[in-house]
């Protein structure tokens, strides 16, 4: 914590009963951005509707000049430049993103942070270097047993300075459930400039956070990481003074593709009398999904969706789709999903102090005429 | 106007003194984004990071099926297919685009809309068919004088049913000041689907809602087109009642890239003490920026940057740097630009009800240590 820098970084905190959004907050809004809820249509999102949050500035890069760091508890430390890191065999997954902060501005109160409604997530294919075959290469030493990500994002944040850094236990960072890896492509493509180019972390059923963005150091610890982002912020907290546990898997969700057509500013939607073929998707960082219901009166009442299964592709998003007999008047449409460890998804809002994995079910109005 | 659908589309309105930014605009910020500040450091904005504003739902398209229709008063009505409309010869412009209700988040009384702050702009090569070929080749009847451009967006807005539409004077059309074009290519690529995928009108030196998306007709009138876009929406207005003036060109416009490294929530600055290099773009959609001032004392006192000439480009945004000695202490940067027909920007908002070209100056805080 740095005094000298109160003028511009001020501690957490919860907005006032009533309180408008600030400024700061739409500037967070329109510089980040969600996936716009039609593009639930595409099996890949495309870049640029993929949801993005930066916590600091996107950094200016040279990727030629690029050198990501294996050090610490390692028997050979490694400075790979980008070539090196290509020449490692590759792995490609699809794997579904959310923010950890998705739904938070719908919380009351409201922690004042990025105004995220229900729409940051993405999925996308990701090409990279598993973890494992660089930790392999670099050597494990004894008395290993946390791995440190650092970005080359740079900032303050509630008065700590700092570059952007997350840790994993050794075991998951090189398990296999998930694969976690360092990625260089995203849709076949080099990483775009916001989503970390030109090399990211990727850790498959995890919330946004875990993902490290424009990755230049992997360090080994004999000891959990204790950094700002691992146990200052993203915890599940009631109050300010308990340590809270970590935000780690995403939560079963499902997503609707808000059926007919917008009104611009309400964006409620607006349907014909007649079969609607209702679809979205959901996921789950726990477990496949396994059970899709939707309903049309606000979760009094619920139908069945048929869900594609994981179809080998255990880390993304399921497609769904029911079909709705819509009669005239206004309905609020909505979903949630249950996943194979019998985790269901919540009608209700879940509450913490930061407003962190809040999955609770997605509201769409429609009229139908 | 469509009174059954008055459940979900409310006419325009102002935001109350003190009401806070309700869920519907959020909704708007999270799904449509601005350029992040520190992308003004591209020449060329990479896709995900240029503004985006759609008014409606990004439609379904497929490329291969898609027609453009020209018609109306023409000798020979056209429809084209892709690859028709790629046989023509192309151009390619650099052009900066700004969304014409950038900044309306800043006014007091606030109207109700997309709330952008300050970051609703972006540069992009645009390649595509100048729209004077495509004319030419269907034959411009005796009498016309209009044009209309047709967009696939469906939606309502303030109770009216439409898809996107504006026009523009024949002459604007066909002239080569500014080169109106239909593109099919951003950055060398196709049209990512939140640019207008397949096809977009770009017409330069306009705000954005003038370069129609998802472009499937161009109709040929005799009279000036009236639709929503262009006699209701996009006018500025000081009351309800009176017509109002159309809105069209680009306002001129500085804005820094903000210096040092930002606080997370505040997104205010820390540099240290000592010479600091200031960049950024300065454009106009009437003439090329000659001059571009910078403050560190919110206005109070100017010095001169050294400005980019326009090399060619005139329709895309110049680059500027100062030196500024920073001291301990905070400061509020802002700059401002003049163009070469003595536009210069205003240092205060200029309010309107549809809160459209406000290019009121940028505030960036900073603390220098």
């Amino acid at each position: 914590m740095d005094a000298s820098l109160s003028s511009v970084s001020a501690p957490a905190r919860l907005a006032a009963d009533g309180e408008a959004v600030s400024h700061e907050e739409l500037a967070l809004a329109t510089r980040n951005h969600g996936l716009p809820l039609e593009a639930l249509r595409y099996d890949v999102t495309p870049p640029g509707l993929h949801y993005v949050l930066v916590h600091y500035d996107i950094p200016a890069v040279d990727p030629d000049a690029w050198r990501l760091g294996v050090d610490g508890l390692v028997r050979d430390a490694l400075s790979l430049d980008l070539a090196s890191v290509r020449a490692f065999p590759s792995m490609t997954a699809r794997v579904t993103m959310e923010c950890a902060g998705n739904g938070r501005a719908r919380l009351e109160p409201r922690p004042v942070s990025q105004p995220w409604l229900v729409e940051a997530v993405g999925t996308a294919e990701w090409t990279g270097v598993p973890l494992s075959a660089l930790l392999a290469e670099a050597g494990v030493a004894a008395g290993a047993s946390d791995v440190v990500f650092t970005g080359a994002d740079h900032g303050v944040e509630r008065g700590v300075e700092q570059d952007y850094q997350r840790g994993l236990p050794l075991a998951v960072a090189t398990g296999d459930d998930p694969p976690a890896f360092v990625a260089y492509e995203m849709n076949g493509q080099p990483l775009p400039p916001q989503h970390g180019c030109p090399l990211r972390l990727v850790v498959p059923g995890r919330y946004g956070m875990a993902h490290v963005k424009w990755l230049r150091e992997i360090t080994l610890l004999d000891r959990p990481f204790t950094g700002f982002q691992q146990s200052v912020a993203y915890r599940y907290r009631q109050t300010a003074d308990e340590p809270g546990e970590p935000v780690d898997r995403i939560n079963p969700r499902a997503l609707l593709a808000p059926p007919g057509f917008p009104d611009f500013m309400s964006r409620a939607r607006v349907v014909d009398a007649g079969p609607v073929i209702l679809t979205g998707r959901a996921w789950s960082g726990f477990a496949p999904v396994t059970r899709v219901e939707v309903s049309d009166d606000d979760g009094r009442s619920w139908t069945d969706a048929e869900v594609d299964p994981p179809d080998g592709r255990r880390w993304a998003w399921q497609a769904w789709r029911a079909t709705w007999e819509a009669t005239p008047g206004d309905h609020m449409l909505t979903a949630r999903a249950h996943d194979a460890e019998g985790h269901v998804q919540p009608i209700a809002q879940s509450w913490n102090r930061g407003g962190f994995g809040n999955n609770g079910a997605q509201q769409v109005p429609v009229h139908c005429r």
